[in-house]
C-alpha cells in the first residue's frame, strides 16, 4: 500500500518537524522535504497543516502512552511511581538537550487561539494523560503515602500543568533545575504530615 | 523626536501581536500593519525580527514588574501577598478569555532552539521573576505561615513554572480550572504542616 506508506511518511516527519519547529514556524514544504515526499502529495492526504498537526499530536499521544504503563506498574509503590514517572519524562527532555520541550505543551502554549481542531485535540489528550495521573494519586492516597486532604483529580492536573511549566523552563534554561525543583517540591509536599489525622502512613 | 515616536509605535504593536499571534505566526509586516507604519521603516529601528522580540519582552516584563510590588507589600502578610498575587495574574488571563497565555511563558514554548538571543533574554526575566517570588515566600516562611522544609528558592523557582504550566493548560481549557488547582494545591500544600517542629506559627 504505497499510499498509505506516503502518509505515514509525513505523519512521522511531522511529528519531528513540529516538535522541533512549532507549527507556524513549520510549512507543509518543510514537513514533505523532511518526509522525502513531494509537496504536491500532501493534499492527497490532509485537509490542511491543522489536519497534520492533530494527526502528529496523536502519533505522539501514542509515546506518551507507552511510558504511563509506568504509573500503573503494581510491583512499584504509588508514590514511587510517580517519581520515577516524571524522572523518566525528564530523562527524556535530557536526551534531546532540553531543545525540543513536549510536543503537547508546545502545541497547547502557541495554537488554542489560533485552531479549535488542535486545541479541542490537546484538550482531549491532556484530560486523558491528567486521568492516568490521577489514579496513580489516588492509590497514594489509599496506601497513605500520599496525604489526603487534596482531590486526586486535583492534585493530577496540578502537577501535569506543573510538570509542563518545568518543561518550558528547562527550554530557556537548558537544563535540568526546573526538573530537580518540581521533584523536590512536589514529593516533599506530597508525602503525609507526621502525625497528621489525615495521613494514616506507618513512618 | 518622531523617529522615536515611530519605534515606539513598532515596540507596542510588536508586543501585542506577538503576543496573540507568536513569533513565527506574526510577520514583520504583521507588525508593521498592527502599529500603522510603513513596512520599510522597520529596519530602521531593529537589526532583526529576533531584536524587536527582545524588546517587546523587555516591553512585556514593564507590566509584570507593575505587579510585583503585590509581592512586598508589607500591610499583607506574605502568604496572602502570593495568594492575591496569582489570583490577580488569573484575572488579567480571564480579561483575556485565557486566549493569550503569557508571552514570556509563549515565547519559552517557542523560541529557544530558534533564537539564543530571546532564550537568553528570557532566562534573565524569569530568573528576576523567581527572586521576587522568592522573597515572598521566604518572609511567609520567616513568619511561620508557610513550610520551612524547602528552600525558598526552589520553593519560588517551582510556583513560577507551576504557574506558567496553569497558563498554558488555561489556554486549552478557556477556564479558570487550571488556576483554581493551582490555588487550591498550592496553598494547602505550602501550609506549615500542624504540630511540625519546623512550623512555628501558632494554630
Amino acid at each position: 500500500m504505497p499510499r498509505a506508506s506516503l502518509k505515514e511518511q509525513i505523519i512521522v516527519a511531522a511529528v519531528e518537524t513540529l516538535h522541533r519547529k512549532g507549527f507556524n514556524g513549520s510549512s507543509v514544504q518543510d514537513i514533505t522535504d523532511a518526509a522525502k515526499v513531494p509537496k504536491g502529495s500532501f493534499y492527497n492526504h490532509f485537509e490542511s497543516k491543522e489536519a497534520l498537526a492533530v494527526e502528529a499530536l496523536d502519533r505522539y499521544w501514542q509515546r506518551v502512552l507507552g511510558s504511563l504503563d509506568m504509573l500503573s506498574d503494581e510491583k512499584t509503590p504509588p508514590v514511587e511511581r510517580l517519581r520515577r514517572y516524571f524522572r523518566h519524562l525528564g530523562g527524556i527532555a535530557r536526551q534531546g538537550d532540553y531543545r525540543l520541550g513536549c510536543l503537547i505543551g508546545n502545541m497547547s502554549a502557541e495554537m488554542p487561539d489560533q485552531s479549535r481542531l488542535v486545541r479541542e485535540r490537546l484538550a482531549i489528550l491532556l484530560a486523558a494523560w491528567s486521568r492516568a495521573i490521577e489514579s496513580c494519586v489516588r492509590q497514594a492516597q489509599a496506601d497513605g503515602s500520599a496525604r489526603r486532604d487534596l482531590e486526586a483529580k486535583t492534585v493530577a492536573a496540578f502537577l501535569l500543568n506543573a510538570w509542563e511549566g518545568a518543561v518550558m523552563r528547562s527550554k530557556v534554561e537548558r537544563d535540568a533545575a526546573p526538573f530537580a525543583a518540581f521533584e523536590q517540591v512536589v514529593f516533599t509536599l506530597l508525602a503525609p504530615s507526621r502525625g497528621a489525622a489525615d495521613a494514616g502512613a506507618p513512618e
